[in-house]
């Protein structure tokens, strides 16, 4: 896993970030051999958004005012519609949504069961990172995916996202108090290796065996360099 | 409390439901003289989805299968849709959606509080109760609001709302067990009385003073003849 051990230096020339036509020719490379099938594809990009629209949901359930319910509840309905745009692309093409996404629980279930956490500002921190590097790293994959629905999930996952309002609140309580960033900032580093893990047993999962840490390493050294730009916004060291 | 006693002697005759546009003229009566002014209206109903949202959500995160977690969270989805689409008026009205909401906040979060259920069934079966009584009742009462937005309010409360899909998902629990008929009947008995009383203290707090026990009587005795279909429909005994 040198892409893991490795990640805090390389992040740092990373920060400037390539804009998406400046894909590098290795990521290219990387992402055409990473690529699923578009069902697999669909199935992981389908219930990762379910998982993000439930941990949206507990975080509004959890949220102290209405204000932060308003914010948070508007993420979850942007989850869930981008669940729903795959999920109906399922049935265009004649498949039960429950039985592509099937093989993809198990792996996301206990991730999403690791990075759970009772504090409610770590849970928003969850939304805000989770949704952000997923929504990320499916839509630079989908660029390897050979299907005409490629190009939509790309955008469907590049969409509006309500995460901006998220960071603001997330802005506000560390601004108040410290003592809240400084927890913040080790929860954030605690979740984004899980998230690497399960990004890559995803990869696995969907049987795509022609994967090694050597190319998936540009495109996850990306993803990291996106994080710590998040990490950055909220004022907290990755 | 009259109306709440006398229920089950009442509900018998009323099974047949009138349609809207014979609504009685002692139910228009009411209405007239129930309707909160229009901002207190947005704040009831709007907070109300918010809660039908946050139960369905929780809803979808105990569902034991994949196929479950889809007709829950389509529900979720459509009524934060309506709560979207109340808070999108109070924005164009200049006003700011948790300030409208929080009045009606304690009573609403105190009886949420008192119908949650840690089993997944009774929370199914309140999704499905609580919201079809809360947008039937709050439709009847926008019939009485003087405000031009109040039949747009009344069309978003009478549209979609994903609720045949969670009665099948009952239904078929049902069939499967007798035993959980048993329980999700004994269930729904408990939850009407509550439900019933959150609408009338909402109007209450809504500061309409005017309404009494007597006009209060044949708006409810309309709503708990839907109560008794609904719960017909699942084969359960209200």
């Amino acid at each position: 896993m040198s892409w893991l051990k490795s990640w805090r230096k390389q992040a740092a020339p990373l920060r400037k970030l390539r804009g998406r036509d400046e894909q590098s020719e290795s990521t290219k490379v990387a992402l055409e051999k990473l690529a699923p099938p578009i069902t697999h594809f669909l199935g992981l990009v389908a219930y990762l958004q379910l998982e993000v629209f439930e941990a949206a949901s507990r975080a509004v359930a959890a949220a102290p005012t209405l204000e932060a319910k308003e914010t948070l509840s508007t993420a979850a309905g942007l989850a869930l519609d981008k669940h729903q745009a795959f999920t109906e692309e399922m049935r265009r093409r004649g498949l039960e949504p429950f039985q592509v996404m099937q093989p993809f629980t198990p792996i996301i279930d206990d991730y999403i069961e690791r990075i759970e956490s009772d504090d409610w500002l770590e849970g928003v921190l969850n939304v805000y990172l989770v949704a952000g590097l997923f929504d990320a790293f499916f839509s630079e994959l989908a660029g390897g995916v050979r299907d005409p629905y490629a190009e939509v999930a790309r955008e469907v996952l590049d969409g509006t996202t309500g995460r901006e309002e998220v960071a603001a609140l997330l802005a506000q309580q560390i601004e108040a108090d410290p003592r809240i960033g400084d927890r913040l900032a080790l929860w954030g580093r605690r979740i984004v290796g899980d998230s690497l893990l399960v990004a890559r047993s995803a990869l696995v999962l969907s049987e795509n065996k022609s994967q090694d840490d050597e190319s998936i390493e540009p495109v996850f050294s990306e993803l990291i360099a996106t994080h710590i730009r998040r990490m950055d916004g909220l004022g907290l060291t990755a």
